[in-house]
């Protein structure tokens, strides 16, 4: 049994092995004409050696491509592992129940025109898969474009890409909601003669989604790494399970998920049933599990192809060696923007390089001059003093058409002799040569990129998946009591209570009913103080002008009491009014913005950002998934691009970070416990004291469904 | 005599023609091995044909590669336009001594070990220059790898990138200051089958620029677009005029400008003798010109390779076309980040579409679906309606694989049909197919990508190519009257006196000797007022708590006179204390920061941003060549992130950014007016006011050098 088969038998998503590495397969509108969808997979897992059973299904055949065809699922002579249905729509919900009742453990329903297409198709889609979850069955689809494993020769697609040849063996995994992108990046890597032989395209994701076939992917021990093209997250359980399990696994994933603008989101929209969903949402979730995400194919290409080395780095350093100093510029820009550290040689390290070659540039980027070119006896041991004493994780030769000329296989052999002595680091060449030559590198250890800019990005990402391998456990999310929201929607100072209950503190107030009690706890607070109308009925207090700020003294809270109260009985004549709420004015600190709002996929999600104009109209916040601790709360802080704002910027004194990180802990637990009731929480403006001096809010609001 | 011999007989680069296409040719250190620096140039134009003369130099050879040599200049039986110089670095200034004295018109110096050496090369790099510009002989170089032709056979090079290819003819010219990224340009674009085979590199750059050799290619007839590489810009002039001419000429220019982080600017000053100099100013120049900064080598390429289509929409819209709606998704996402427009097909048309295609997705992308793939009676029309009716300046087919199988050269067919009637638009292809295939369709007139994403970028460089070339000449800069700076740095007073009669508007304000002006002063202004500390001793006031803010009434203002008082005679004793300024303080209006700084290749920098973080924290600038008008100025305002701050955001007052861009402009005009004495100015806070309510300088800080 070729591994592939015996992969993922056990594990969560074990589920889907009979789907995607199965030992019997019917083929329900099995066609004899080979260009057709229902004679393709025939045809090439013939041409292919498929060593499981084949079973084709039609009424009207005794034989199809040389096999023998079966009228019914019901004269089968065993209960195939996966049936492909390759019916008319009209068709597809009997064959679905056909399959169900005789046990069927999946269907991969390549038939088109159900909720892509309309209501009345979503509803045959519908009773489709209530039809196989009768049974336990589950299914692929439906429209989409199925499976194929290179290695074991499963082809159940439907795909013409092979038309112009079969998959290079390899141990990537490709997984698409997209059946056109997905053999795209199939044909794309084939071309480059990067191993992506196992390709799962999902297309309608009545059932199986895409998460649970990363999930497989990554229980999978043929696949290393895993390339996914996503336009919309169906559910989230599924692609959670299957991110931690790679992480687990150290499978680096590499992401393509579109639809992150207006114009793209509406595009994923209408062409299939899928929800976009909030993009900077997916976008948290993938950077919470160190999925790396791709905005191109290429770019996701190139990182798939140099993860499959294996080696990633948790602190990522690069040096660079060249025969001439242009691209050393242009490689420190790209290092510079991806965060990938260059650091210079040891002085000493230098000397001997310069006592090598006298006009080398020894920093790094290290430019060792045509000379080593032309007396290869150096380059030996100008290569090894830079990997042996810069201590690289990762090193990139800039070679370009030197890698095209007569001298380089005798230069290569002196590089290899190098890499053989320090084989945990990471290679990579930017050369220009023949593709024959190429791939012998490739398959020699060497990573090859001709762009030195995609050769960086590419080395860059590694550091961040063996960062993300790396990373201890993060810190469990705080405790909070039991959450028991209100019938109703809450009053401000209710809401205010509700989290203080959860160790979310607002800033001192005090409801007054009286102007003596407001000046009273005004005097206790100390001026300047914040009064605002407090009433039930009066949700949206500052459009009715409820709101007064930089109260100086007694004699105006008592003023403001009465305007306040004037103002509240002019604009709302019924509204119950309790008084005013007194609070001390924050003096010193830094507005932030905390908030909570649910996301139909995955559940409460907490943000974060600076007040005012910074989320307005810079959009300068960071998500995430509820509950985390404070080690997360503090990172979130850390990433917006005001956090200077936050850390002395300008002469400010620094703020107390670490109140505010438990207090968006806090509240990310609240959020969690509360339920799916919670529609949203606004924290704003939270003030950050200077350190030591705490985080308050100033003004809550809690949104109930 | 082949075109690019007669290009650029005339024009303000013609000088350069006897240097980049010259008649007759001498090679000093001409070297019967043409394996050898002094003998590749021989051998190339050999082997390619070089019709005009050439006469290698080598006082011990009578013979050098079947060619007759000459023992010196002197004996040269006509002196050459050019002479490639291939001598050790000690002979390389009394060659081009003696080449100068023969009236030699240019010298290619390949030597090296001269500026990028050592201060000891510098001088004799120096006095080779002087040798040359006392005879008005240029200078290529030195430490250059030369120019080559691939049309006229002109190879004055000793790259060793011709071992695997010699180029591919066509319209795209290369200048780069590295010779090692140069050939690497060039060799990636002859591996795609571009035509780029005019390739220029200056090296050490002691006296032509890379910017005069862009010029060169902008007047040549045979070149549509410029590719070049660039470290750092070593003088203006010369650049300048070169991207006026192309962009008068309908050039596009595509340039890489590396050295823009820390580290890579480092990088480029440690390797040649390049002035990395200001990366956000060297960038504001390109988009002044409308030249495309590309970030990579590979994006580069695809928009010169797109550019040779010369169709340069003024307005770009795309339109996109695929069998499957999957990379609509990625494209739109693209597009979208691009600012590459794709309108909705109108109603009807899309009515139209649907009625050929009943499952189609007429919107835009459009998605045909399989469908047209396999009737391909539908394609025609289907094309022709979405072509015809969308009007889209650019039309993006993604058909991937589709152009690997079959069915595709009928399909292409259909296409081209369409094509050939509509043939002013800009037909890109997102296509995987067999290399020949490829360069049949480029050579048809289609641009093929096998990226989407790249296709995306390089469609969106031609819209903003069109619009530059398209652009009305800007606005004149205002007039100001001469400019006469004071013998030393003026105060804050004096410098609000001087910018004012510029037409620089400083906040109200009065100096005044006693405590009772002040408060007439204040009472004439309307409270609150700023009070400042009055000395021309005192530059840096806030230092010394010499600003007072929020000073409310009376009273106040003349206790705030005193404190200063003291405060003065504190911090300064012996200072000349002449008062305070009294000025109105600002309310209601938007803090700007307006400001010039002197870049030492292009001179006084306009700089605008919004106040305080905006501008510390964010780096949220703009920066512009002085002089320039207020559409200009317009222009750099509303393209700062914080522009809706300025323009209603959060329901503030619009702020009059006429009157902001009026004293932009009049800052830029009087900059260029002072004159190189002029350092700096500073203009912080200028309060933006709302809208008809004006600009302000509440602050002015002038540096004299």
């Amino acid at each position: 049994m070729p591994s592939s088969l015996a992969a993922a038998r056990t594990g969560r998503f074990a589920g889907l092995t009979p789907l995607l590495a199965p030992r019997s397969i019917a083929i329900l509108g099995a066609s004899n004409d080979p260009a057709r969808i229902g004679g393709r997979p025939i045809a090439y897992m013939k041409a292919q050696n498929f060593q499981g059973a084949l079973y084709p299904v039609n009424p009207n055949r005794t034989e199809v491509q040389g096999l023998r065809a079966y009228p019914s699922v019901a004269d089968l002579p065993e209960t195939p592992d996966v049936a492909i249905v390759a019916v008319p729509a009209a068709l597809a919900v009997q064959a679905a129940e056909d399959l169900g009742k005789r046990g069927t453990k999946a269907a991969l329903v390549f038939t088109a025109g159900f909720a892509e297409v309309d209501a009345a198709g979503q509803a045959a889609q519908d009773r489709m898969v209530a039809a196989a979850r009768a049974h336990g069955m589950r299914i692929l689809g439906p429209n989409c474009l199925g499976v194929f494993d290179g290695r074991t020769g499963y082809y159940a697609t439907f795909s013409s890409s092979f038309d112009s040849g079969w998959p290079v063996p390899g141990r990537i995994g490709i997984a698409s909601q997209s059946g056109a992108y997905g053999t795209h990046l199939y044909t794309l890597a084939r071309n480059r003669g990067i191993g992506a032989s196992l390709c799962i395209m999902t297309g309608n994701e009545a059932d199986v989604t895409v998460g649970e076939c990363i999930g497989w992917l990554a229980e999978n021990p043929d696949v290393d790494v895993i390339a996914a093209y996503i336009e919309g997250i169906r559910e989230a359980p599924g692609l959670l399970a299957a991110f931690a399990t790679a992480r687990a696994a150290r499978k680096p994933i590499v992401m393509m998920k579109v639809g992150r603008s207006a114009l793209g989101s509406a595009a994923a929209k209408s062409h299939t049933a899928s929800i976009a969903g909030d993009d900077a949402v997916t976008e948290a979730v993938m950077a919470e599990f160190g999925v790396h995400r791709a905005r191109t194919s290429e770019e996701m290409l190139d990182i798939a192809q140099t993860a499959t080395r294996r080696i990633y780095p948790v602190r990522n350093t690069l040096g660079m060696i060249t025969l001439s100093g242009g691209a050393g510029v242009l490689v420190s820009d790209v290092a510079e923007q991806a965060g990938l550290a260059m650091p210079a040689m040891p002085e000493d390290a230098q000397a001997k390089l310069k006592s090598l070659v006298s006009f080398c540039a020894p920093r790094n980027p290290v430019d060792a001059t045509a000379q080593v070119g032309n007396d290869l006896n150096l380059l030996e041991p100008f290569f090894e003093t830079m990997v042996k004493e810069g201590g690289y994780s990762s090193v990139l030769g800039f070679f370009t058409m030197v890698a095209s000329s007569r001298r380089w296989p005798a230069m290569l052999e002196r590089l290899n002799a190098v890499r053989a002595k320090y084989p945990d680091r990471l290679y990579v060449l930017s050369a220009i040569a023949p593709e024959p030559a190429v791939r012998a590198m490739e398959a020699d250890g060497w990573v090859c990129h001709e762009d030195p800019s995609r050769a960086v990005t590419a080395i860059a990402a590694m550091g961040r998946f063996g960062a993300a391998f790396a990373a201890p456990p993060p810190a469990p999310p705080p405790a909070v009591p039991p959450v028991v929201l209100p019938a109703t929607t809450p009053t401000e100072a209710e809401a205010k209570r509700i989290l203080a209950a959860a160790g979310i503190a607002a800033a001192p107030e005090a409801a007054c009913a009286t102007a003596e009690a407001a000046v009273a706890a005004a005097e206790g607070f100390g001026f300047p103080v914040v009064l605002k109308i407090l009433s039930p009925d009066i949700l949206h207090k500052s459009e009715i002008g409820g709101v007064l700020l930089d109260v100086a003294d007694a004699p105006a809270v008592r003023a403001g009491f009465a305007t306040l109260m004037a103002r509240a009985r002019a604009a709302a004549p019924q509204a119950r009014i309790e008084g005013v709420l007194v609070a001390r004015q924050m003096r010193g600190g830094v507005e932030c913005i905390l908030g909570i709002h649910q996301d139909p996929v995955f559940g409460p999600i907490a943000m974060f950002g600076l007040g005012g104009v910074f989320v307005e109209v810079l959009q300068d916040v960071v998500f995430r998934r509820c509950p985390f601790g404070e080690d997360v709360a503090a990172d979130m802080i850390r990433a917006i691009r005001g956090f200077p704002l936050l850390d002395g910027a300008r002469g400010r004194p620094k703020a107390d970070v670490a109140a505010l990180a438990a207090m968006l802990a806090r509240l990310s637990a609240f959020a969690a416990a509360a339920g799916p009731r919670l529609r949203a929480i606004d924290l704003n403006p939270v003030f950050a004291m200077p350190e030591g001096g705490g985080a308050f809010a100033a003004d809550a609001v809690i949104e109930l469904g």
